[in-house]
């Protein structure tokens, strides 16, 4: 029986993450943590969490799941911190954005039969900024929750009871699970998350050079250029991590928009302008 | 006294205009014509209009106010036709994507005192798809609906009163006027326009390519990918002509965003990316 939960950082993930356990009839315990306690205390107002906790190894040792929800490296110290103080009839798991460097640390420092169970995860949602102060309990409603590692995660005394009893949660907060190989998460988010945010940057970045000196003709584009700079209000704080952690897989995809770009500029009065309008088409078909 | 309007092309911006006059109260008779007369009487059963005019010609000269809505080959080509039998007491305006060639006809076939008066306009308001059927009188609330030329249209007879009029019934529609010079409408929207349209479409054709045989992937994305894909619906048939009449302005547009594509993929784990994000988020805050 799931009792005792823990939620480290209470970000804009962390904080909606308890709003949205609460709205999904939750009735145990939710203790938060935050580098910052100003944040914890405001998770703590919305309902998001019952108690501020002082120190992150207590509250996940006073847990049954923890749940990280901090940038990609604090997420990684904590696992390091957390391994040898936690117990097989524990579970941690995170919603980091990229798996690769997690799902390694998972597999050596988790998941034996004396040691707590580490289930990788990743829910497709945010907002382009962060904060407990736009958290929302429906953030996670409709979107995808991936996990890896699923079945490594199961191995520890209580891991198999542990990793459904989080799942069913997720479920719960209105999320559909994907399970998928690490390496080839991170690969799928290159193309699906990454790539599209790191063309919204570029593409602000460039356009408040060219016209950010003529404010009356910022809001000339409308919905089409709001929508395609929205996430150029993204942090890079938010970002940093992702960049050092899957830089190879982001890479290929930058390169390949760049040379779809080229292809794209050099047909412009050419037929292949209309092979490239309807490969565009088939991807928002279906 | 403005009393009859003509609509030439009952697509999404035609209809669009017929049904923003109503709701802005006006009393007048407004006809209508479509290559397709299908269109056009979905256009008619909508209230966007309240005759389907057989032919363009005549539906523009028993008309005080002429708007095209066509594509912009057409609108060169109604122009040419039109220009020798309207007259002095008469008004063309258009809603076209690009403005030099346009504003280029307008000076050698229109706005002298013997001829009609030809104000270039250009709503910044749209679909990623077309059609009547999606017609909407709200499009051009809070939009900006951008004019060149506008002294040159005030030379013929009524032109003056027309343009006046005319601009009068836009800023009703909820729209908000800015005039410019036709070469710099060309240059900016190719920026704030041409440019999110181009990289949605070579950033859906890519994702097509690399994640479309995962439908179930291509769900994962989220908001993110959904807003920056959303134009990659758009047909090619409503961006050829933008293509082929605005190609060097795109051109140098499309060719920047590749560079500064690159510059950020060689800044992944470098201080530069943090620059990139902080020249960003500028464009978005204000």
């Amino acid at each position: 029986m799931l009792e005792r939960i823990a939620i480290l950082g209470t970000g804009l993930l962390g904080t909606s993450v308890g709003l949205a356990l609460r709205a999904a009839g939750f009735k145990g315990t939710i203790a938060g943590w935050n580098r910052s306690a100003e944040n914890a205390r405001l998770a703590l107002e919305m309902g998001a969490i019952d108690s501020v906790a002082p120190d992150p190894i207590e509250a996940a040792r006073a847990s049954q799941i923890t749940i990280l929800a901090v940038p990609i490296y604090s997420t990684l110290d904590l696992m390091e911190k957390l391994a040898t103080v936690l117990g097989p009839e524990q579970l941690v798991t995170d919603v980091g954005s990229t798996k690769r460097l997690i799902s390694e640390a998972g597999s050596r420092l988790y998941n034996t039969p004396e040691r707590a169970a580490f289930l990788p995860g990743h829910p497709m949602a945010g907002k382009e900024r962060g904060g407990a102060s736009i958290a929302d309990a429906d953030l996670f409603r409709g979107a995808v929750w991936l996990f890896t590692d699923d079945a490594a995660a199961q191995r520890s005394a209580s891991g198999a009871e542990l990793v459904n009893d989080w799942r069913e949660w997720v479920t719960k907060m209105g999320a559909r699970t994907i399970d998928l190989d690490p390496m080839r998460h991170d690969v799928m988010v290159a193309w699906v998350s990454h790539l599209p945010q790191f063309t919204a940057t570029a593409l602000s970045a460039l356009l408040e050079e060219e016209v950010g000196s003529a404010p009356e003709l910022k809001h000339v584009g409308g919905r089409a250029l709001r929508e395609m700079t929205r996430l150029g209000a993204s942090p890079f704080s938010m970002w940093r991590d992702i960049a050092h952690t899957n830089t190879e897989a982001v890479e290929r995809a930058l390169l390949a928009l760049e040379q779809r770009l080229a292809r794209l500029r050099e047909n412009l009065r050419t037929p292949g302008l209309r092979d490239e309008f309807e490969q565009a088409n088939k991807f928002r078909q279906e």
